[in-house]
């Protein structure tokens, strides 16, 4: 099914979307809005994160933006009431940050979410919650593809925080009744993704770096493996595990219709731009030490449960991707500088 | 070994010890100091928690006592410098109480975590961290008896909490390359525990109410099967972890000598006691939802490695600990009025 049709259920309820102005957070509200959903987004636009205006200016005038940290419980608490949905995106997404200062991932990955949780408690218990969590919360694979099953054992703050988020939301559920849904993300790409530098996703950097003629730095031999889902078949994701009841209480993994090597996927983008050149340079120390080496999901679970899949080869995503920086690029990278 | 042969590496060494003033805490005081260590003692005496300065009476002469919490991390940047060994026994402890209120459990089970892991990477890179962690982060056990292989999912935030700073300590001891071990305790008990409420150990409140001839309750039908150690017995483990440099990266689970139900323990308190009564009583709601059914843990691994089993059988402890409540009791609970 189409974004468009998986949207169909949301006609006419609440949704509140954390990190609303960020990478898929503005895509999930794009399809909410286009179903005829009540859509308010909260987001901080703190620099350094996901946030950015521009990923809402199609749709400025139907959301209702509310500029806000998840950090300010008070705030939290009046919009969370009323509420149908409430996909919760926020998050401090840059490994390396939470290693050189651990403090703002916590308060944002761990206290936040109790902050949110607790709102919901005490003042929304029917909403139901899709929490937005990450493959991080794994490690270093042990087998792959990694299945829900695999052991969870994260090897940076970053992840460790993502999984206790995650871990507050089915506590939360089972201790209260909380309707929760968790979807472990793998790398998510596309429009509106943060290209300023590599706090969110290498791949931003990797196109902001082809499109204005710099090379691309792959750590390491670019052997390692990875899966990519394209933002709509993420927004998908979001949108089943939302409507759905039976993802209730539930985890899934997304994953990509294919893993390609550092290399491979360096190579395809090159050819896809038309140019552009690439170089393999031996990893930086603070990010060895978190490296977690190949890395591809098994997305059964949600397949067989919900029905979905990834819908977008790489090839057609990340030609999109570049398109849509090539014509709106310079407004994404000025803000960088 | 004993407790005071396990001791004897640490002759002439500085040793620092977070939640000193607590249950664990003095008694593993009382051996370093007896060893001849340098000891100085970190405790809150926040009255909820475990510490009692009655608990170091008899070495508040060799140690030093500061007062002050592990959310203050300015201080514990100053304490941990030049410290050998780091026995970080500090936690709040109430499964109840970060249920309830989620935020003091976060603030020292985690944030406060990182802040102690911070001043070592920053200030003490050389020294040698153990860390009091629980049965708790296995959550409701999926096989019996508990190894350290069992999936970490734990039932409440107290839980979550205590995975996270376990897995914070590991990940410090893999990035920056301290060296850290971390040990899961089962039931603990013995003189000192907390005996005011259940907690920390709802032994604790059962011997009270034992000696001052209330009647115990136990919850649901006694059927619950839990292992438990007594204090000494933990004791050496943190000076086997503390000592051992095999010990470093490692997790180890303590368990009890054997393993009996709740209906079984009542009896046997009631029988060493010479007299009292149990009653069981329906689970109250909020105990229900994080209850985790039979625990009890395989100790194999540290017993294969550092040595380490528990020595006294649990009929002993008990007797020692009905003993030492019975002369010292009438001060640790007038503190509850």
């Amino acid at each position: 099914m189409s974004v468009r049709e998986l949207a169909e259920p949301f006609a006419g309820k609440k949704a509140l979307v954390t990190g609303g102005l960020g990478f898929i957070g503005s895509h999930l509200a794009e399809a909410l809005v286009g179903a005829g959903a009540e859509v308010t987004l909260i987001d901080s636009l703190i620099p350094e994160y996901g946030g950015n205006l521009r990923n809402v200016a199609r749709i400025k005038d139907a959301v209702r933006v509310n500029i806000s940290d998840v950090r300010d419980e008070h705030s939290l608490r009046y919009l969370v009431r009323g509420q149908d949905y409430l996909f919760n995106l926020a998050g401090q997404t840059s490994h390396l940050d939470s290693m050189r200062d651990p403090y703002p991932d916590l308060e944002i990955n761990c206290r936040s979410q109790l902050s949110i949780l607790e709102a919901c408690r005490h003042g929304n218990a029917d909403v139901k919650i899709v929490f937005a969590s990450t493959r991080q919360v794994y490690g270093r694979p042990r087998h792959l593809p990694v299945d829900e099953g695999h052991p969870v054992a994260p090897v940076d703050v970053n992840g460790i925080n993502k999984t206790a988020g995650e871990w507050y939301h089915f506590v939360y559920g089972e201790a209260y009744g909380l309707r929760v849904s968790v979807l472990r993300l793998t790398n998510t790409y596309g429009p509106h993704m943060r290209v300023r530098d590599a706090r969110q996703t290498f791949l931003g950097h990797w196109v902001r770096r082809l499109l204005t003629g710099e090379q691309l730095e792959i750590f390491g031999d670019g052997s390692q493996r990875r899966d990519f889902n394209y933002v709509a078949d993420a927004v998908s994701a979001f949108l089943l595990a939302g409507a759905e009841e039976r993802a209730n209480g539930e985890v899934y993994n997304l994953g990509g219709p294919e893993n390609v090597s550092l290399l491979e996927l360096a190579e395809l983008l090159v050819e896809l731009n038309g140019g552009g050149h690439f170089t393999t340079v031996p990893f930086p120390d603070d990010r060895q030490a978190i490296d977690i080496g190949d890395f591809y999901a098994d997305y059964g679970k949600i397949e067989r449960e919900l029905g979905w899949r990834p819908a977008t080869a790489l090839e057609e995503g990340l030609a999109q991707t570049l398109a849509f920086y090539r014509e709106h690029g310079a407004a994404y990278w000025d803000e960088a500088r």
